[in-house]
């Protein structure tokens, strides 16, 4: 409080919008004062156009641990961006890579796509990030360009002008940016490689974000808390009073509870093995859960949902699993008539989903989402932009940190044990 | 011509609007005279309230031909309405349950289900119709109250008022309305059982249409050319300049195509392994065809589809055959990002669809319709003004017509035949 003023109730509340307003204001500048000190830390002039040499995760193996490796990173190519990692945090998918689930995963890699960073230097032609600029490295890009059909319909964010190269582990022109000490090249992972301390993007990957935001917690904007939210708010459209189920508490499944409870839904139903993850499921604003351990006799968790819970089914179900057998489950425990279910979660290579055609005939419908349909540069800062006007809090997806990129198996361990949503790695 | 008017094109030119109006205006007057005749034949004073015996066909058991059997129909009960069965159109659903596909279909029984009657006696409460009145039998209800929320809802059209004893073959009440000369009961089928000379209908199940549009005709508003063109314009919203692809070039798959050219498709692709289905097919609007059984070595049609008759697949997607497998190459066609598909075809029971859970992740929606999202009683007199209009043709899907409800046998002997569209039955 400054002093010298009177911060009586009834005095303040006479002018609470100003009085708020006021305090808002200053603390924002604040904000920018230490976002802008932080970026000074960093004095970028001296790499600019060379090899940086710095510390890095290698994945050199399936089923094996990332190994802590010193490696170099080449100056950014056309269209391309250098950037310093400031922040990672571990997502699923990364694991699921590392565990040699994905058939087309490659080796050596640099894993990591949920992150932030500060742009070190760009290539030529790069005109949207400058060196000092706070990005959010991104898996889908956007490219915006005036051909792209994808980057110009509202109906879809999947820009498809970098994929092939990005899934064979590449940058658009067909080569890597990382080398290991002997030289030897290390393949790059989903357009992104945030496991190390500096990586290189493609210019149409990274989302520009306010200095004032902190890159350790709008990291996770990079992946699974944007998907969650998009889910609902863009794939599914969930309205106001609109029942939801979502199978999988983790971080996704939460998201797309926290997502659901801001769109206006009346009950959103949990579903999840382990009821450690009821109690923060309820905070964000479950209303019911489903263990499907401990159903009544006979019961499938759909006949449950779609019988005892419910009379008809939910409005939307949302499967955070990649479990084909519960994606199931959350198709046919969607109202007849009209009940949507998305499919988030990331299944196993060669798994597939299936029911019986009548589910759809009688008014079902399937869907999936990637990035929770946001377009990547457009509306990653949006959702910055949300959280940093305090609309969309995130704080309590942070269940661990770490310092030290090479901490990361560590974070990679606790990502695996029950009760850690998201593990950042502050670099 | 009207004898002593000079017809010639540059005078008729100066008021073709008010010339056309003349005619159309005096057509529908010949139209409402001829209707009228039409039922003045029929005087329904001396069987209201008495049991009418007439002729039936009786489905006494799967995989045997229907027997031609004189059958008591008894008087509606309260909000039902008895009617005079004027032509009835095959559809491969009755087929489908008289070969026994079914495993819950009840012999015996009267099938069905495609057919346009004149409304006999009406039971008590019955207020919405009366004696004389035409109707199409719906298989899908409208009881239109407050408390039905799939009525209430624009999502559907699935009113489930009296589907568990529609299911059962029988009436709401839970008996029958049909009985052999022996005194035994028969079973209702699908809430229609258009196989005999009289039927019981529940009201929510007539759809009331004008006296002047011929029954002979309109009776195909009763399922599966509704059911194509709701597909498209119901549960679909095909735009103008969408891409279309139709597998299955029966009735359903050209009404599926009728609606996409009214719709504005840009291109609609018909998929069929019977190249004497494309000639019809393209009169209606189809622009290219492909034969699955003459694909490219090495190719799916869905690879085909998208890849080379596209680049990316198509906007809509429609399965008209019944067949899971095709139903996947249809889901798997439509375009990355947005495409939609959607399943219009009854599979063999305890056949499952299914797919990788990446095809929707990566934007395709999976949906269904059940006779193509029309609200029955509403909707189906739209349709058939619509029809008399002139704005929506269908005479080309009847191939074939037979007098006699006794021709029945042959009809459906018809249908089985390659080239058959629609056979209608008039009795």
């Amino acid at each position: 409080m400054r002093e010298g003023y009177d911060h009586s109730y009834y005095f303040i509340a006479a002018f609470i919008d100003v009085h708020v307003r006021f305090h808002g204001e200053r603390l924002k500048r604040k904000q920018r004062e230490l976002a802008e000190r932080a970026t000074a830390k960093y004095d970028f002039s001296t790499t600019a156009g060379k090899v940086i040499e710095c510390k890095a995760m290698v994945a050199r193996a399936a089923k094996q641990p990332l190994s802590v490796e010193r490696i170099r990173v080449s100056p950014p190519g056309p269209d391309e961006v250098r950037v310093k990692v400031v922040a990672n945090a571990l997502c699923h998918t990364d694991v699921y890579t590392l565990d040699g689930h994905d058939p087309e995963g490659l080796f050596p890699s640099i894993l990591g796509h949920e992150a932030g960073c500060i742009v070190e230097s760009v290539g030529c032609n790069v005109k949207s990030v400058q060196p000092g600029d706070h990005v959010i490295p991104c898996y889908t890009p956007q490219c915006c360009e005036a051909s792209c059909i994808f980057c110009q319909s509202p109906k879809t964010n999947l820009c498809p002008k970098i994929r092939s190269t990005q899934g064979s582990g590449v940058m658009p022109d067909g080569t890597v940016r990382f080398h290991d000490m002997e030289g030897k090249p290390i393949y790059h992972f989903m357009g992104c490689s945030t496991m190390s301390e500096y990586t290189v993007l493609a210019e149409i990957s990274c989302a520009k974000i306010p200095k004032e935001a902190p890159l350790e917690k709008m990291c996770l904007f990079g992946c699974g808390v944007s998907t969650g939210l998009g889910a609902v708010w863009n794939t599914c459209k969930v309205e106001t009073n609109a029942t939801v189920a979502v199978f999988g508490l983790g971080a996704v499944g939460l998201a797309v509870i926290q997502g659901a409870k801001m769109a206006g839904a009346s009950k959103i139903i949990g579903v999840d093995i382990n009821p450690k993850k009821y109690q923060p499921a309820k905070a964000l604003g479950a209303t019911d859960f489903v263990n499907p351990m401990e159903l009544p006799e006979g019961k499938t968790v759909q006949q449950y949902i779609a019988g005892t819970l419910t009379q008809w089914g939910v409005d939307y179900s949302f499967d955070c699993t990649g479990n084909v057998a519960v994606m199931r489950a959350a198709l046919e425990c969607a109202h007849r008539g009209w009940g949507t279910s998305c499919v988030i979660g990331v299944a196993a290579s060669g798994h597939e989903i299936s029911t019986r055609p009548f589910q759809l005939v009688t008014g079902r419908v399937w869907k999936g989402t990637a990035f929770g349909g946001f377009k990547s540069r457009k509306d990653v800062p949006w959702l910055v932009k949300k959280h940093m006007d305090g609309e969309l809090p995130i704080d309590h997806f942070i269940t661990h940190t770490f310092v030290g990129v090479d901490q990361t198996n560590e974070a990679i361990h606790t990502l695996h044990s029950g009760n850690c949503l998201r593990a950042v790695v502050e670099y």
